[in-house]
């Protein structure tokens, strides 16, 4: 290439609404993924051929406010052509929000401390329609307090095999959680979840667990016994994925990512006190 | 027919996400319309065929979160066959959110006293991907200030000729707005417009106005302007549809119509007194 100069790492804030696709990466090439669709983007723009590294892959259906996205790039563009100019070539349900030249030595997977969640459950008699694809409809009422007291069993280092997927992949169910919110916002009930990592299916395998308990139909206590019992047969239902937002994943703050307010952005804000790096 | 008994009238609020929809009511019998899909899930619990009215209806790609519609029946079903059935029958995007028997003279458009609706703005550098249907975005900064005053010039009772379709049918030009709020909430900038009546496209023509006032391409007095003109080549751009929704109607109070909390729902909620009775 006659226009090779030095490679440059781009480091993109993403959103996107996962209803009309089967997931960020595709499993096959007839179906569409936004991780495809991004890469077809940023190829225009760049003029080579991109390939994207994420933060943490969604499933089918599934939403991000806040993915994590780098990609490298030997041309020279201002940071405005990776967010306008590369809008301009996404579908209406993609977009970047920030893009930042970061240092080489960045990784949106592997320099990831920790990533962040919410899955936004609306609590109502009748189904919604204008939000139809981006909460968890229950005609259930929940009882948040019982959800709350039951997500903190989840907090810390863990052997997950009861939230895990059958088909993970993972080479070990042990995880950390880092905090384990239950939040009343509106009228929505906002798991919030942050975790080193996550499994397969892990987020919706707790929602389908602390929904039950919710409910009245568990009690608070079967929460330490799903977690004790290391067995997905032992688990609640997976929930549907249609609530599940990916809304952040931290940095070394020597990398600077660019940041934006918590997602997504139809719930009311919260005040919160910035975490703490996990050591 | 056999079990044809008094015909009773069903009041119903219904939602809907116009995205995906050629309007409220189809131009062409080959594109879908909400009202078709109505019809037909109405059909289906009824068991015999159901022609509904509404109070207002919205154009293709606008939205609605409190749509008043009415239809007759002589079949005996409880209120929830109306809700709960009716839903099961409808697309996501679709759904009834109350049902009531209503007295017989009543009518959902030639009842209704006021209508009100909602032209929701997002104004952000860059687009944004989960709400994509469901605002209207600007890259520019708006005034909200100025657009407040600016809104005041519409109401009352005038000729809004300006505001006017070229096709729009009605047989006269007069209507009467009796509030136009400018409000910013959270991130967003939302018009709250209620009338006797709307012209076709006038709400829209509304925020083509307002906009360009806020973003300080016309000064404040230009909507008077635009309004003496009583000429829609004086006008402003007729505004995307993709922010506006039909929020409520308001109906004799011994109609007894159900009420809910005003929508869209991804809004934070507003206090504000209760809206007189037009005389």
């Amino acid at each position: 290439m006659t226009d090779h100069q030095t490679l440059k790492k781009v480091v993109l804030i993403v959103e996107y609404n996962g209803s009309e696709y089967k997931g960020w990466q595709a499993q096959k090439y007839d179906v569409p993924s936004v991780q495809e669709n991004l890469e077809k983007a940023l190829s225009v723009i760049a003029d080579h051929p991109v390939k994207v590294i994420c933060a943490g892959r969604t499933d089918s259906g599934v939403h991000a406010s806040a993915q994590v996205v780098h990609f490298e790039t030997h041309v020279d563009r201002h940071e405005r052509a990776w967010t306008l100019g590369v809008n301009t070539y996404l579908p209406a349900d993609i977009c970047v929000v920030a893009a930042q030249y970061v240092a080489d030595d960045f990784h949106a997977r592997f320099s990831a401390l920790s990533r962040r969640y919410r899955y936004v459950i609306y609590s109502a008699p009748l189904r919604p329609a204008l939000l139809a694809g981006g909460v968890t409809w229950t005609y259930k009422n929940l009882d948040v307090e019982a959800m709350k007291q039951a997500a903190k069993k989840f907090v810390g280092k863990h052997d997950f095999s009861s939230f895990r997927a059958i088909g993970c992949q993972a080479h070990t169910p042990i995880r950390t959680i880092l905090n384990f919110d239950v939040q009343q916002l509106g009228q929505y009930i906002v798991l919030d979840v942050r975790a080193n990592a996550f499994l397969h299916h892990m987020i919706r395998n707790f929602a389908g667990v602390l929904m039950a308990i919710g409910a009245g139909e568990k009690p608070v206590a079967w929460a330490q016994t799903v977690l004790d019992a290391k067995d997905r047969t032992k688990g609640g239902i997976t929930a549907p994925p249609t609530g599940l937002y990916f809304v952040d994943a931290q940095y070394p703050e020597h990398f600077n990512v660019p940041s934006r307010p918590l997602g997504p952005h139809f719930l009311p804000p919260v005040e919160e006190p910035p975490y703490e790096l996990p050591s």
